[in-house]
């Protein structure tokens, strides 16, 4: 087995490597003046068991565009197998189709990468994991939480789960309960006098004098954790700590959230945001492939 | 028959239907607040033979991801053949593997093509036809010299064509054929002396009153046309027409091409740049299209 890592691998394949006690290798990359990708892969692809370790966060295209040649290249080289670890699966929300004539992207990136050769899949933890039915063979779905549970027990004490919204009631739910704790769902409730926007948190009773953990799979703009954050820490809350796997953080999203008082961050080495508290899921992904 | 435009098609699907008395219609496009792609068929899908007319120009990598949304997406929805128009077709230079591991993604992207659901495929003058034996179904290259050897017609007299190397002296001399008049390539020469780099070309005499056409597939830079300019020019060149496919045109390149006498710049709407002499290649599509 070799494990390579991708232009946009975070260095992930350092740790995977290590966790395995196998070798790893890095891709040349460049791109030429007019703006297209150059992809050459380390030596000794020839017979082996090949891992491609690519994420797929912003620009998308691009880093999808790397991982579809490396695979190609790899087939072409001759790997006995080639899995891709693909750390932030991108694509991921347009899993169906919501209107007539739209592309159901979530499962046409899975077909193309069946297509350049990629015969197993590690993604940890997609915002949807239905679309995965599109791909042919091995798919391995990594669950960052008992990693996030472990760091974040640390630094609560009496705390409660949030989601953001009703979808990402199950994660509230298996957070919980490593941490030993109630959990609940956001819902968004429009004031019938005020008309405005309020949060409220079913099934949990009060806020007052807890540790308020919000999780969720992505953050992106971080508007729905800040807007929260603001309400249970109004409604007598000792902190807020939120807790995410892919750090996206667009637009100013540290700041909105650090704005709403929302004490630390945690994220997952799948992009390569760096300020927060970053948990390496390495091990996780190397467990993941001895099972593939 | 449907011929859609996707993204990057630079309005030729319109005059393609136009010359074929077919439909034409645009796809629905959109960017995600994350960067993502969306794509939106139009009706009519469904038993059609459809014709998806989109370039790959910068960016590139999102170019190509739209055109394999839109083939995989008709496949999906029941086309009944699926014809891809790329009037630019990017990553064709990178057509072998010049050192170990590289990717040959001229190949690669074809194969891609395929896998995506593309049957046939039109491109207009692709730098190299070699990695085409990689694409399963038919091929039809546009030749644009025709077209081009027209219009330059009516602005030169007593003309010669030049290739900008070797590499591209059949241009050169299909071009040559059609104006009735010799033609070259230049060469980059280092004087023994000086050690500056002369521009030579052999084979054509005197420039002394000549009409000097250098013709090219794409301009990227147009430094080799700007320092070839110069050299003829000063050898008593009447005037210089640049005549190129893909007006790529990075960084200044028009510039460039104007302050060392290039009197004009003839193109194709392969590619959105307009500040140039462009000819309408839709016709020459569109018989290509009845060939398939």
């Amino acid at each position: 087995m070799i494990i390579i890592g991708g232009p946009a691998s975070n260095g992930l394949e350092d740790s995977i490597a290590k966790a395995l006690n196998e070798k790893s290798a890095k891709v040349v990359d460049k791109l030429f003046p007019d703006g297209e990708s150059y992809i050459k892969m380390p030596d000794e692809i020839d017979g082996e068991d090949v891992v491609l370790v690519q994420s797929t966060y912003s620009p998308q295209d691009k880093h999808i565009m790397e991982l579809l040649l490396m695979a190609d290249t790899a087939r072409d080289l001759n790997a006995n197998s080639i899995t891709a670890v693909v750390p932030y699966m991108a694509y991921m929300r347009q899993d169906r189709r919501f209107t007539n004539g739209e592309a159901v992207s979530a499962q046409a990136m899975l077909r193309f990468m069946n297509a350049a050769g990629i015969t197993s899949l590690v993604v940890v933890q997609p915002h949807k994991s239905t679309p995965f039915t599109a791909f042919h063979g091995n798919v391995s779905l990594v669950d960052p939480i008992p990693l996030q549970a472990k760091a974040v027990s640390k630094i609560i004490s009496d705390p409660v789960v949030l989601a953001p919204d009703k979808g990402g009631i199950n994660r509230a739910e298996e957070l919980a309960g490593m941490l030993k704790c109630k959990f609940s769902h956001i819902d968004k409730v429009r004031d019938s006098v005020t008309w405005e926007v309020k949060v409220e948190a079913p099934l949990v009773g009060s806020f007052e004098g807890k540790d308020v953990v919000i999780v969720d799979d992505i953050i992106s703009t971080g508007g729905t954790i800040a807007q929260a954050a603001r309400e249970v820490l109004s409604r007598g809350a000792e902190k807020v700590i939120a807790v995410a796997t892919h750090l996206v953080m667009a637009n100013g999203a540290r700041d909105r959230l650090k704005g709403a008082g929302v004490s630390e961050i945690f994220g997952i080495n799948t992009v390569p945001y760096q300020d927060a508290k970053i948990l390496d899921i390495g091990s996780q992904i190397a467990a993941s492939l001895t099972k593939i």
